[in-house]
């Protein structure tokens, strides 16, 4: 979908479209994202009570499914973007959807277990490396672009990012303490990327 | 798909093509329709008659597969029929797909308890959050697409959706009384929607 | 995709471009196929000879993928072969889906019990479904298309999906007597259609 | 979206486009790199040391992650360089998704028996004949493009095709020995295919 447009600016040494990658992707978080409701069991009883004990796993899955659903929403920003991609953005791209992968298995052990201090550590062990990965997917992207493109000036400052992988590794030492202070830092975090990314949509519109 | 048109049109404002959202609801919705399978498990016995037992579960999921396939049958017509999506309908569609998310869990506690009242109100209930995020959706595309358009004009007259929104309140009310009641009520607006909805089809015609 | 073509035949009264539709198919298709997997359980012991208890589920898991390939590579061909879809022929070919959407069912009650009578019955039937089912989509496709079209006489003489009902029907009734007949005509079956359809290649072609 | 380029080389016998099996396959890859992580189940404790068994089950993961991405991204890049497909490529396509299919199974083993000989053996196996699957569908594509093709010249020295076949085989045996060894092995070939194909990159350009 990129690549045409790339061709247009001379740019084809390295880039590959981004379609496949775009829809391999969404395929590998569609799953993820929903694959997470397995975890949620019908309870034993019949009693609309007996749905009570369920709500911190269904609670922890909201959290899980708006946090997926942010990077798929920044991802699709991101990679609408950005010019194409090359093997190293690729790459990036697989080790991002890697730690993506392991929400389910966090959210998993935090469901059954809201109020410990290991499980909502490990939860935000998990979102830091999400983070973490969604960066070095950036910096590859803006590798692909180069320097005082549009793409490296709608990147240049992000604050949201930083602050994220900042507010993760607070939340994770604060888990050891309080896991209230490191929930309210999670809630946080999705509520702050609920906004969407203003960045990117300027580009979207020059096409 | 939609943002060439959208661009002619002079509204690149706030548009962003509905393609790749299309592409993530269609697989989340289809990991949706296909994972409550995995609730269907091969009974004891090797008889015929063993099967027996399975009936409920595979009838309730014979009605959630239809509610899903009816969502994405409705949500494909809309979503073609908008000029474009902005951040707001993007929310918007992943609200509604939470909701959906939880017909697997609902469904998996009505497969199991068919004739008991807590399963049958929460089954009502995830269809009312379910109808309600759909009208959310419809409302957030409605200004996107403004108003005096063919699209306003498509969702003027919601007759369908408001009146499902009240079967469903009735449903749920009456599953404390009669779970065979809120079953018909069930199968009642199912089978209202399986007749496709004919407001966009005119839109579709145009293109 | 068809849409554009269809435009240029004047047939635009009712139809609509079929894109979407291959896309969710394939995906509820590619779940169907893979979530089959989960039903191979890791065998208790380490050694290799603990993989022997493992292989009628396996072989099981094979034909039914082998069966929905079969399914999928069919579909492919017939949707882009059709001028479009309506509004029927979307609800047949969800119906399609429910049908093989139960393939994993009988897969895992057969793979457990492979030379029971009733799974073996059962799995029959389920494919029987799905092959009426499959013949209710090309009908209604046919309805789309209209007479005298390439569609309509690449789809007139449908021996292999008139036998392979007929086989089925032979295989449900063998299943009660000698469950090694009925698997011997499912394995059959399946080769029969490993050989591709010819008839709508032609149809491919001319676009 | 191969075919059109396709049709210009007047090459149209018995080729289809590439798209809906790129979509397909990326639809199935996609659950089966996901639904692995369906086998990291939560602990029992809430310790964050409770996590320390899982590490073998996670690793494996892991490793499987990245071969699956391999894949994912070699089977992108080859049938981007291709023509097209035919019957025969379908049915060799399908074939790889088989045995990738079958690789939750035998990670899942190997991850609750990480130093057992049998899970380690059959893990070499089964990537032993996802190898040769591949192998068997880059063969129905040279087929499909001819030879004194591009798609032909790229495919002519295979030589880490051919060497991790070699060295899966090597893998089994030393399974039996030293699962360390074997070990080793896969990570090293996993190492070998990061670095990305160069082999297709100038055909990509080409377009």
């Amino acid at each position: 979908m990129r690549a045409p447009a790339v061709n247009v600016l001379g740019m084809t040494r390295f880039l590959t479209e981004t379609g496949r990658l775009e829809a391999f992707s969404d395929g590998v978080l569609a799953v993820i994202i929903t694959i997470m409701v397995l975890e949620l069991r019908p309870p034993q009883g019949t009693d609309l009570r007996s749905l009570l004990p369920t709500l911190p796993t269904v609670a922890t899955y909201a959290l899980s499914f708006v946090f997926i659903g942010i990077y798929w929403n920044n991802h699709h920003h991101m990679l609408r973007a950005s010019r194409g991609i090359d093997g190293r953005a690729m790459w990036a791209n697989l080790h991002l959807l890697f730690w993506l992968s392991l929400v389910p298995f966090s959210t998993a052990w935090l469901g059954r277990n809201p109020a410990a201090a290991g499980p909502t550590v490990f939860y935000g062990v998990i979102l830091f490396f999400d983070a973490v990965a969604y960066a070095l997917l950036q910096r590859a992207l803006l590798v692909v672009n180069g320097r005082d493109t549009p793409f490296a000036k709608a990147v240049a400052v992000d604050i949201k990012g930083r602050l994220s992988i900042a507010l993760y590794v607070f939340a994770i030492a604060a888990g050891f303490f309080s896991t209230i202070v490191s929930d309210a830092i999670f809630v946080a975090v999705a509520i702050m990327w609920l906004i969407p990314d203003r960045r990117f949509e300027p580009l979207i519109k020059i096409e």
